[in-house]
């Protein structure tokens, strides 16, 4: 069932219209607006996988990879989506939150307090996932969100929508916290960069080609990341085998995600050691790897080891390769990360504190490690609770976008009759 | 002096090269440039006030109003432009503090750390204390700027910038911490707004056009504010006094800034007795009224009231004027003010503690107001020190954007050989 009637304006002013109410929703009232998405959800599972089957029977026909026809399928996924849903109800409200307060010399008394950002534009790919997550977390920060997934999912997507308005309806909040634009047609996507006078802030969830649509096209602030090129770099102290641990954890627990390992550079005093230790280590697990010039002195005879093109350390592999580079210092080292890094999350594997603490206040990245897989930044394992998005840029959150960063703040000032002079 | 050989991409290559020096300068160190370049403006001032003199010169050939030509004369503001920069140099800085730190239970200890966010291009108009005040907040804060002010200004600009570079490089940070576009050719604002791989954030300091054009051709972050329709809503249970003195602190303490007031909101019940006091209290001081049908009933007497005219409650005055608007309930005001505020400084004028809470729940500004001046709305009033703008969008940084408005913050992750399972 295609919606062939849509008008964006419209849907922006009725976003910005339910924006107000939910803003001004209690706590408990937006949880017991996410128990009733869980709650339908499960109870009309039958529905949507019916949807959601239609959607991977085209998926099928339109000759889909098996990964992303994994993307797609809720068959497996609906039961952790609901728990994930229940989950948030669980988390703590930040809106409210007083982040400081005091008493100005002229006796106002002035608060900074958290408050709901407005109307989120959500952009994704083929996740059906995405749009219950995203609902969850909107509904609970007490926004409102239209959101715009990739057209394979448009049925799914769809069904999960009408679920969850009718579920927050159920409560009595309005069921244009959430939209979806039930459309294919990518036109609407620029529509919705220009709803600027509704809008207040654009996440896209995608690669870097939409992401740089979106900066390039948008009249409205976007929050871009998720996309990252990872560096660990070993030093002369570091310890090897947990070193080879880390860098074995960053590169292959899940090599398709952003906080992935993609290069690792190494101090040339250990070079001869350590880095064909690193290829048998990796190795094992099917790792292939690009060495520059001086790096693959050391290991040419692995036949996993390939020399390195001339934009190898300046690609996001999302795969089971990794660059291998040698370095003379830790200027050096510093100096590759700041030229080829996107600021997402890179680490250095040492015992010595003074070369730790400069790496970590020198290299500017949206988190930085020290004896740690860079696996590890994301809004779950930093108990941040769901995220939704991770920020690789430098304004309003950077890192995990979880509740709090789905917030702004605004000031309050409570006077007896102050003016100023 | 005109430099014929501008290359933006070079400018912004140099001054991310300068933010890497700047990100890992100790605060004495910044604050030893301050001094230097306060010193410095004050022994070199013939020098810059001679090409002040050129730019007023031309100014008064030119036909420039006598407000511009006061904005631009550096002759009576030396002094308070460079006691400023000593005061700067005495303000706490925010780079390194700790936001929060805890230990994970996987033993990591995660800390959220402030550093600056960069390069900074900063797009002004006609007036060079701004220079002196962005390059001191700049340099403070870590950051780098490319500055470009209005062409009016140019050899003023040039002659303060030098001064500036000369004194940052005296004390061993790079002079390129503080570039200028030195051209009039507004063809570099556009060029300056493409530089996404060197520019962090844009702040545009004018005027709606300005900030307009910035949010549609930029690919960087822009900070948009510094433009405000303020409301004050009197309710019943108003202190009229009070609120008379407050209403006239707003309107006519300085009109032609973004926290003046634009409109009156009174409640019905009171307007036939509150109306005409506040027509003859501030029309004392040559403030003239646009009335809505029926607030004009209450104030049709009065030669300084006029009929307000289609766009009267959704314009910015910058003057001596104030819309009179009568309402029937609370929420009646907030939704004309959710309607018309650009979300800079709005205010409720009441002893109804409950009626407060629910105004300063519910309006979305950066700043909200109870019983107090909206001119209140000014990072040295809210003891922040100097701000560099007032921002009203809703990302990053809300109302006064001062030394912290002006960090990012990075999460730094210690362990011992952690992984994640």
């Amino acid at each position: 069932m295609i919606n062939t009637d849509i008008n964006l304006v419209s849907m922006g002013q009725r976003a910005k219209q339910a924006a107000r109410k939910l803003a001004a929703a209690p706590t408990d009232l937006k949880n017991r607006a996410l128990v009733a998405i869980a709650d339908a959800l499960d109870s009309q599972r039958e529905s949507i996988l019916a949807e959601n089957a239609l959607d991977l029977a085209d998926g099928k026909q339109n000759g889909l990879s098996e990964a992303l026809l994994d993307r797609l399928n809720l068959q497996k996924r609906l039961d952790g989506i609901i728990a994930d849903v229940r989950k948030v109800a669980t988390l703590p409200d930040p809106v409210g939150e007083v982040i400081e307060s005091r008493t100005l010399p002229n006796d106002l008394k002035l608060s900074r307090r958290r408050t709901p950002i407005g109307v989120f534009g959500v952009i994704y790919e083929a996740r059906p996932n995405v749009t219950v997550d995203v609902a969850a977390l909107t509904v609970k920060s007490g926004n409102t969100a239209i959101l715009r997934g990739g057209k394979e999912t448009l049925r799914s997507n769809t069904a999960l929508v009408n679920v969850i308005r009718e579920a927050v309806a159920s409560v009595g909040l309005p069921a244009d916290a959430i939209q979806y634009i039930e459309s294919t047609d990518r036109a609407y996507v620029g529509e919705l960069l220009k709803l600027y006078e509704y809008v207040d802030i654009i996440i896209p969830r995608g690669g870097a080609g939409l992401h740089k649509f979106c900066r390039e096209n948008s009249t409205i602030p976007v929050i871009t990341g998720g996309v990252g090129i990872c560096h660990l770099y070993v030093e002369p102290t570091a310890d090897f085998d947990k070193a080879l641990d880390i860098i074995h954890n960053a590169k292959t627990h899940r090599p398709s995600v952003c906080n992935a390992l993609d290069t690792v550079l190494v101090h040339e005093s250990i070079a001869a050691e350590f880095l064909p230790r690193v290829v048998e280590h990796l190795g094992n697990d099917g790792v292939t790897f690009k060495a520059e010039p001086r790096a693959i002195e050391y290991v040419r005879d692995y036949d996993s080891v390939k020399a390195a093109g001339p934009d190898d350390f300046s690609t996001e592999w999302m795969a089971l390769i990794c660059g291998l580079k040698v370095v003379d210092t830790l200027d050096e080292a510093i100096d590759h990360i700041e030229a080829n890094s996107l600021g997402h999350s890179d680490g250095i594997l040492t015992q010595d504190a003074d070369s730790a603490a400069r790496f970590l206040n020198e290299v500017n990245s949206s988190a930085v490690f020290w004896n740690a897989s860079t696996r590890f930044n994301d809004g779950g394992q930093f108990g941040l609770g769901a995220e939704l998005a991770v920020s690789t840029q430098k304004l309003h959150v950077r890192g995990p976008m979880a509740l709090e960063g789905m917030t702004t703040y605004k000031w309050v000032v409570e006077g007896t009759g102050q003016v100023r002079s």
